[in-house]
């Protein structure tokens, strides 16, 4: 028996112009729900909007529509493709790169944070968020790791005061969709760092749900907002093995293994 | 108020030499529900285990357990956590890379594809299923996309028989755990490659429902298999722009945008 | 015969702590060219400093001497290696991750660009340079690419003027070192951005040559700057397979294939 | 003043379908020197023939000869760029994807290992070589590593038998082209592995020169071979921490820092 299934075109790659001083650039990915079991089933591909299509309605429907309301061009994607009988929901995602304006037409790439941009529609109530991906953040104080369980196999050091780096991934859901999603944006973005650097924390949970509280106590129009944060872990670089001092100054950056820490907030 | 919630470690590495002929390569993720609300809410880590000690636990349990049988290595490291109290579940997820062996204690690195195993342990009945991540695959005869649907934007024309390529990612779920997990696993492997290959198939979608149809009437212990597949796009190189017959031998692939296609097959 | 052979240690992370607004994110390549002819012949490692101690080294001399001068630290860490009898140059190449100081010991990663230094002494004069990696800037016009040679295969439109977009690597070399590295490295950083934007260019060879030249107008301590510009596209959206205007604003960025350019200035 | 410059295309993937068993799947970087100074200087671009026609021609000459035999294709190609007046010499490399046919017309992705092939062509004699990208292999036993210097910064144990694991890159010259290069592509890649397992090691330089000693034993048509050879450190686990015997099969495997060692073997 076929069980859910969904379709579509991701890494749909979009630039615009929008004026001498502004650029959008965009990942899409859309993935369309509906009655598509004759597909599976019996190769009846009658009802199968071709990805291809996809891609070039992206297109035509930026060239006519795209802004920097990325949340507002989600939406024309999306109706687009609900107006077609046998989709029951279309599922949008956007992820936009930055760009520096620095000169008339000049644009330098800014870090490789993302905005990201979702719409659902279709049968059921529209929904639409917002979120940010792979914002890189560092703090070298303000930042414990105490009082937790220790057993057998436990080595890591009680740190009253530590390194804390984390690429922040958050995630928001609009309750009633704002005026000017862009201000938001940013707005949550600025409340963010303030919190990460300004919140002494006692782990990357606590630094996390400080963080959402303090979203969703200035955003009524935002009604849930979730978080990875992988720890990025900065080790002692071992001095001691050696007969030096380590006198706190010097980490070594590892990747991998890292803690993994996921969390929602919510009203 | 705090909502979900989890955390862990990722991409643990553990490489084990089994034999003169065998080695086991793993990435292993391990990830934790539970009573964590004090954590986020007041900092208190009196209950969160360090991820460090996640890490340093997979070693020496890798030590003692790890064999082929990859899912009884995660029901250990499973059952592990969910022994301290305030663990309500353990979700393991382990990924192999594969090796084949070419001499005594000599390997050499096969395919990017990678062997797949996870377990949920805990409050609710355990859970284990098993999968494959990137098996890339192509077959050039044998695959059409015709009878869609055209509208103002649609150019892609139909192909009677065409290129297929993609790069499978199954998972499935174990309604009773076989005896030999690794059997089972190049069983499947070995359908799936045999009916992407023989089958011939409408479309993405069809092609798919067709190998989780095979798999399901060929292990009844398997009770649902979910795919996803992009289109590995190989298109034609543009001889007509040049005034040149294409013979349809030469091909460009592209690797975005591509066709996204997920589904699941059930009992 | 053994031919050329060199070895050491790559990706050796540091972060240093150099003050509350302050840090320095390394990665650390040390290469050594030197007799190492018994190592390779008889398997005799009396002379192979391991790796491992380059690593170890290259954290203790972060300790002590690390500063934003990041050629002055690879002239310690070259010097460290060189006083080795059997050392006949250490090759030190250096590159770092930009981090913004938007708090009292609060950084958010900044572009992926990276400063780059390297040094190379022992036997030879100690040479010395430095140079930026993937400065990803885009103009949106100011750009043109006519005028070229047309052949049966040549299917390229003329542009007088064009969105040009190129990820800047350039690497120069100092004849009389900067009392201030980090400076002239900013310095340097601006004035090629002030002539991406600011200059009118033919071709990607053009806008990399009026770099050039600028940069070695204005740095007299500078003695060759060279350059590898991928062109990449943005390609047109194909409104005109849908029987749509293009109205020159919206385009498909693709990585491959890229237009590869490299051009050296001297004096 | 105008230094060394060339320029080109990269990244051109070209897919072939040569028959019902056999595929070739190849990015192709094609790069030009000769008489460009006016290009950069004045931006005259009527010597320039665009990187687009290069990319339009590769699918050209890849439609009438592009056959297994790629240091064939790589002279065609290089042969038509040498043919413009302004070319002085054109350098092709050619890097392959493996295929493994396990069917009429179906094939699966083997290794991540490329073949490369390079061809320079132009007013110096034509130079012709092939190589090996990403050749995975680990042994268990058979290397050691000890009788190194230690200074104050040394911690690395004396390893009598180590697990050595590396991705080799190597790359050799042709002195006489041979008649059937995929042959001896695959002999030098057998003797390699062969090699590596076989023969005892006291260091990645000696195992590196022993290599290069028997494929030059074994091919005179082979003058050169250079090697690049990453040390895949796999660490010990840190059972000692946890008062836990070593057994010394389970190992952490990690990317950073590594090892680096290059050579090249000569007649």
């Amino acid at each position: 028996m076929l069980g859910r299934n969904r379709y579509g075109k991701s890494r749909v790659r979009i630039f615009k112009v929008l004026g001498p001083s502004q650029v959008v650039d965009l990942d899409v990915q859309i993935l369309l729900e509906g009655d598509f079991g004759a597909a599976h089933i019996e190769g009846d591909n009658s009802r199968v909007i071709p990805t291809d299509t996809m891609r070039n309605t992206s297109y035509v429907l930026a060239q006519e529509h795209l802004t920097s309301d990325l949340e507002g061009f989600a939406v024309v994607l999306a109706d687009h493709f609900v107006a077609s009988p046998q989709v029951v929901s279309a599922s949008i995602e956007l992820s936009a790169r930055s760009w520096s304006n620095l000169a008339p037409n000049g644009f330098v790439a800014s870090s490789g944070e993302r905005r990201l941009a979702r719409v659902k529609a279709g049968a059921e109530a529209t929904s639409i968020g917002a979120g940010i991906d792979d914002l890189l953040v560092l703090k070298t104080t303000g930042s414990a790791f105490t009082g937790f369980p220790r057993d057998q196999y436990t080595t890591l050091p009680e740190a009253e005061d530590r390194l804390l780096a984390t690429s922040i991934t958050a995630s928001w859901d609009y309750g009633k969709v704002p005026a000017d999603t862009t201000v938001i944006w940013e707005g949550v973005r600025d409340l963010l760092i303030e919190h990460f650097f300004g919140d002494w924390s006692a782990s990357v949970q606590h630094q996390g749900y400080l963080m959402g509280e303090a979203v969703l106590g200035a955003y009524p129009e935002i009604t849930r907002i979730a978080f990875r944060m992988p720890n990025k872990h900065h080790l002692p670089a071992g001095f001691e093995r050696m007969g030096l001092e380590d006198r706190g100054t010097v980490f070594m950056p590892v990747d991998e293994p890292h803690g993994d820490i996921s969390l929602e907030v919510t009203r």
